[in-house]
């Protein structure tokens, strides 16, 4: 690691940045590592008592009865709540809230079980004491009368008309409802089905697509159920006030999603509830939903305290979201000169125990890194006795690129192309139309292919029996939303900078830098805090790569709030006009007369004199976040007797627009490529036959380590983003998307076998390696 | 009581207005009166520590040595600290604080003593230990060499060439330092004196004046200290984060001056110091400085651990400021028509043992209520080995109206004419020049005069042996200052409101009533809230009455900012321009189409899709905070065999420009009455001949109680600030300035004997009485 050297390609950007681009330490990385930070778990009020959650020992089972006397009567326990003290919004379209789109009724009885138990770990009930053990020996207490019913855990098996019902009532879904994960219509006479969503997108005429074709694969993958895998568990506290008002502090990618979600289930306006985000020990989109937040505000009304409830990692695993389980489909045709004629696809995705996989998510990205004039997807969402499965990282996309990128691997093969030379045959690029409809915007496809292409790693030989190379590509939509920047300027010219999103992968760096460049200040003079929902304006979830983009752009408004401002106190100074004043190089100056000139610091310091405080504010809604794109290239070698699988290289290529901050852009990259990895190799949630996880903690989940993975290598290409001032992407999300398929392509290539399920662990190895000596492959 | 009713005399506003005025419950009373309000106390941190202040035990010594080896050695002692950890700056001019004017020097000598104990209770050094017990014992175990001297207790006597100097190098003020508090300039070659400050300021010729005058009236009273009495002592908490930088949490009136003194104090820059207000229980001036804040910093650094220091009643009384002890002479000249010729005043003030007592403020306030066409004021500023005396509402203005009120009760006496025609004879207004310089602004004197004149409590007979009725009237300034404020729009159509002013007298309800009457909301719908430094914009201190005022014009600025952000975004959504819409009574209203309008609720529900976030936000420095007047009568019976005076009733009228919240406003005159009246009768430094306080504790120190006092009746006359969009003046201080005077002319009517000293306690009235029967007075 000490002789890496970070490579950046920078393609269409000749700006010169004094602050962005450069690697300032993190604002918050000492109070983290010296264990100050603090998380969730850290609140400790006067009085507060600590809440344990009863949770379903069967996958599917209906509650006859619930009786919770016994419990309340333990000296110790002070509040005991069920599935009859939290509200159940109706479902129908009209209960969407608006923008974040979310069904309440199903967020409710995921939250508690309305009737049913849908999987193993399902909140039942919930118990607040004076300690944790008295809760914990509280739930004993609890006797659920059960009606054990025979659970279904497979998206094909949940596809068949005799499949076991997860919902008596579930059909009729509009097409408008498919992004809001399904939802309910009373007046549809549609009835008895796991399928929650069925939804298609068709581009051009696939069947003469295919009839122009050269070469057609058609394949089947299939990926099991991970988890994000993120250090710290959910935990969330509540305290009520005497005016009826709730403050909640939790672990979250979006303290307004908390507090609209908890108010929306305790039944309050959502001013009246103040979410407090703490430090969070990593989220990669499971912590866009909500577990607790709302049963300790339940308990804590009952009990009159604050309370507060964590999960163990066992609950973690077992009650909280993990991705789906997928089947997916592809069918490619392409000409022998190679290029792509037509594709279809079928993705079927496991939502788990309410509607709402990431199934639009996959459809989205799977063919939109190419130029395809006739294609076709359709998309089930399919509910299962799982876990409610939630994002994580560019959502669907890895699962539906596992099928994409191996099919033209297969293809390139059978017409002896190079895959980096294919893709950049066929690379979608700036108003390529894209099967969901959306023309692509600016994108550095092309650019970031040819990196690949001239990267050492590409060309280097690899030598020696069993290893093998693999490319893949990989594409994610990047999201924005509304977003909110306040900054005050101190009088010793540094600045308190309130932002609305909580930051996971250093994104307070990433956006004081962009405040730094508008203002030509020194970024540690920027000190960044997120703001509860009482203090900064509402901002959308830290997820679909958004922050740097969106909360940077509020950032960057608020600072040119400061500078115009600045300009207009000048002007009053000197006693001319504003069009005389400039702000350049981090002062103001005047245009025709250069002795009279006030650096930032020196106005910061007049303030007072010249009106008072300067406060620059900002709140957008930036459209334009601008798509993500990378390509892998890894090295492998398959031990024969084991079947493990080692990385001996890897190059991820991506385009960021602009790297705002390079090593967390690099981190992004080496992150989602780590977890990726873990993914194609190893990660699963092993099920047994009643539908039970069996290996759910870190001990037999094994997600890879440091020890199990070399240098991840990384090329960032600056291809910029024209909807942002300085250009920015989203990087966090798109970088998991290729790794299955660039391993599965290299594993082929190491022995001869296309494994098309995950995770590739030794024993798939294995039977690969066993099935081509039996003359398999 | 329960028969008081509200009497407002309406002078010259017409404005109709819908929030303004009206009575809400304040937003934080519920958690107050049911103890879940946090105050400075109420802190715990992990692993923190307590601190507690060794003080001096006399009230004048050289400190030879301080041995702390002892002390640290105690188990559970972590750290010990003494004026050698502390930073001195020099005091010289450059040193002063832009804005806030304090001599840092003084400051940080007063804050740990250096070389000599000023004062008895001066702090000396301070221990962190594990247990608030330890750190007592651990006190004991400093060894303090002391040189015993002897002490200065009293003004005059100090001004005496051959008195003890409190300080050795005391001299050389400039006149502009003069408002500093002192300031040491080393190049004067003056030396060895404890007048601090000398200043005058003259209009006319007063010799001339008294020439002209029917009738003269000279005469001197005395005040001797008294403390501002509030509930919660001082406290604070520091703790340290790994980049250096440090939070604070502490009861005072300014969390910006927190932050700049302790940064100023411990040697980091402001921007470094997260200062937190808690809610406050009482300062009355006395929180606006600093006690223990540096020394717990000082502390927890060495400590590496969070500690608070808390001081106990008795700490209060002798280490925190009270009020100066004064010497005031006065001559007043008068025609027999009562026109007045000319009046002279010297005032001289104890400052405690560092310069700044309030004789500036006196000298402004003094003679400002009335046209004065000659006049000479001159006062010292006086040190003595007493602590340093703080603010204390309308600081200086009582005891110079004590003088100033009687003599004019004299003057009146002498030519036999009513005093309140006497006063509207001479009363200042709108243009009267003032003997300190600046001309009277719009001002409801006159007003006020009118208004006791018309009250039946003027005209009612009072009848009965030994009762007498008195009436006196009072000036106050009123001050203003920058202040911010930033309101976020819920989608539900709330506000959260963060402002700047620490929330002494229901000012978070003051200043939310001026945003919802801007915005035509309920004021329910906005949830205020007090920043700390890191989350609004630079606010200057709660004090001088300011708050209303500046923290409503900021608040009503963010609320103007909110108005013009929603015609624009209702503009954009009715596809017309900004001049086609208004805002009127809570709504958006295109101009000529009525079928255009969206209330303030629907446009807050509609921020995403027109842009974003709605933040508003606003930092300001109005001017012209107003003067404030008020006007007391009060009728008292005195029991001539014990001395004890009991009021038997009182009505206070004051000009409040506007009452925002009428409530508030006559809470602030009922308290500043209760205070005066405790001041005028009871309440002493009773100090022994070693300069000890020797009823420091609320046992001994004897404050009124609701048992002393009769109901005190107000009358609010508004007249109008034209410097305020709501006509607000400041309404905190000026009613504590007449009672004193009020009580004295009230006792002279009841028992035909002048007291010119204060407290007129039993004793005092019993030798008056004595006095009298003897053939004084």
């Amino acid at each position: 690691m000490l002789d890496y050297k970070p490579n950046i390609v920078l393609s269409n950007d000749d700006q010169e940045y004094k602050v962005i681009g450069t690697r300032p330490v993190r604002p918050d990385g000492a109070d983290k590592v010296t264990g100050k930070a603090s998380y969730s778990a850290d609140i400790n009020l006067p009085g507060m008592l600590f809440g344990k959650m009863l949770r379903s020992p069967h996958a599917h089972a209906v509650i006859k009865s619930i009786d919770t006397s016994k419990a309340e009567a333990l000296p110790g326990v002070r509040a005991v709540v069920t599935s009859a003290d939290i509200l159940k919004p109706s479902g129908r379209a009209s209960e969407l809230a608006e923008g974040a789109m979310v069904n309440y009724k199903f967020l409710s009885n995921n939250v508690l079980a309305d009737g049913k138990a849908l999987y193993k770990g399902h909140a039942i009930a919930a118990v607040a004491a004076a300690s944790p053990h008295v809760a914990e020996e509280a739930l004993k207490l609890i006797e659920v009368d059960y009606e054990v019913l025979t659970p279904v855990m497979d998206a094909k098996e949940a596809m068949k008309e005799d499949a076991p019902l997860v919902h008596e009532r579930l059909a009729g879904l509009t097409t408008a409802a498919i992004r809001a994960g399904g939802v309910l219509d009373d007046d549809d006479p549609a009835r008895g089905t796991n399928i929650a969503n069925h939804f298609e997108f068709k581009l051009g005429d696939p069947d003469e697509g295919f009839a122009q074709a050269d070469v057609v694969v058609e394949k089947e993958v299939s990926t099991v159920a991970v988890h994000q895998g993120y250090i710290e568990p959910h935990s969330g506290t509540a305290q009520w006030h005497e005016d009826g008002s709730l403050t909640v502090w939790s672990s979250s990618q979006g303290q307004f999603t908390v507090r609209d979600y908890t108010a929306r289930l305790v039944g309050i306006p959502v001013s009246k509830v103040r979410a407090i985000p703490m430090e969070i020990g990593g989220g990669f989109g499971a912590k866009l939903t909500m577990y607790m937040e709302p049963v300790a505000a339940l308990l804590a009304r009952k009990a009159g305290a604050p309370v507060k409830m964590s999960m163990s990692r066992t609950e973690v695993f077992e009650a909280s979201g993990p991705t789906s389980g997928t089947y997916i489909t592809v069918k490619l045709g392409a000409t022998k000169e190679g290029k792509i004629t037509a594709a279809t696809s079928t993705l079927i995705f496991e939502a788990g125990a309410f509607p709402g996989s990431p199934v639009p998510g996959g459809a989205q990205c799977m063919m939109s890194a190419y130029d395809i004039p006739n294609a076709y997807i359709e998309g089930y969402d399919v509910v299962v006795n799982r876990p409610k499965t939630s994002a994580y990282r560019a959502p669907g996309s890895p699962a539906a690129a596992f099928a994409m990128e191996t099919a033209i691997d297969e293809v390139c093969e059978k017409i002896g192309m190079d895959p980096i030379e294919f893709r950049l045959l066929n690379s979608s690029k700036e108003g390529t139309r894209r099967v969901t409809g959306p023309l692509m915007p600016r994108v550095g496809f092309i650019e970031t292919l040819e990196a690949a292409k001239a990267h050492p790693h590409y060309s280097e030989p690899l030598e020696g029996p069993f290893r093998g190379r693999g490319v893949a590509s990989g594409f994610w939509g990047n999201n924005t939303g509304p977003s909110s920047a306040v900054a005050l300027v101190h009088p010793d010219g540094k600045i308190s900078l309130t932002e609305g999103s909580p930051d996971i992968g250093g994104t307070r760096a990433s956006v004081s830098q962009q405040m730094a460049e508008v203002l030509g200040i020194p970024v540690e003079d920027i000190n960044p805090t997120v703001g509860d929902t009482d203090s900064i304006g509402f901002t959308s979830n830290t997820g679909g790569s958004g922050v740097t983009f969106k909360t940077g752009f509020a950032a960057y408004t608020a600072a040119q709030d400061i500078k115009q401002q600045m300009i207009e106190r000048a002007a009053k100074l000197w006693e001319v006009t504003t069009d005389d004043v400039e702000y350049v190089d981090g002062a103001l100056q005047h245009k025709s007369d250069p002795e009279l000139r006030l650096t930032f610091q020196q106005m910061a310091a007049r303030q007072t004199p010249t009106g008072g405080p300067i406060v620059g504010s900002a709140g957008v809604n930036p459209p334009g976040a601008g798509p993500a794109i990378g390509t892998h290239i890894v090295d492998l070698e398959v031990d024969p007797d084991t079947g493990k699988v080692t990385i001996l290289r890897y190059t991820a290529l991506q385009d960021a627009g602009k790297a705002i901050h390079p090593s967390y852009v690099e981190g992004q990259i080496q992150g989602g490529v780590a977890q990726g990895i873990g993914w194609a190799l190893n990660e699963e949630y092993f099920i047994n036959d009643q539908g039970h996880m069996v290996n759910s903690s870190y001990l037999d989940y094994r997600m890879p380590t440091s020890l199990d993975l070399p240098m991840i290598d990384t090329v960032i290409v600056e291809v910029a983003n024209p909807n942002h001032p300085y250009g920015v992407r989203g990087v966090g999300e798109v970088c998991i998307v290729p790794p299955m398929a660039a391993i599965s392509n290299a594993l082929y290539d190491a022995i001869g076998v296309r494994l098309n399920s995950l995770p590739m662990n030794p024993g798939s190895v294995l039977e690969a390696l066993w099935s081509k000596d039996n003359g398999g492959a």
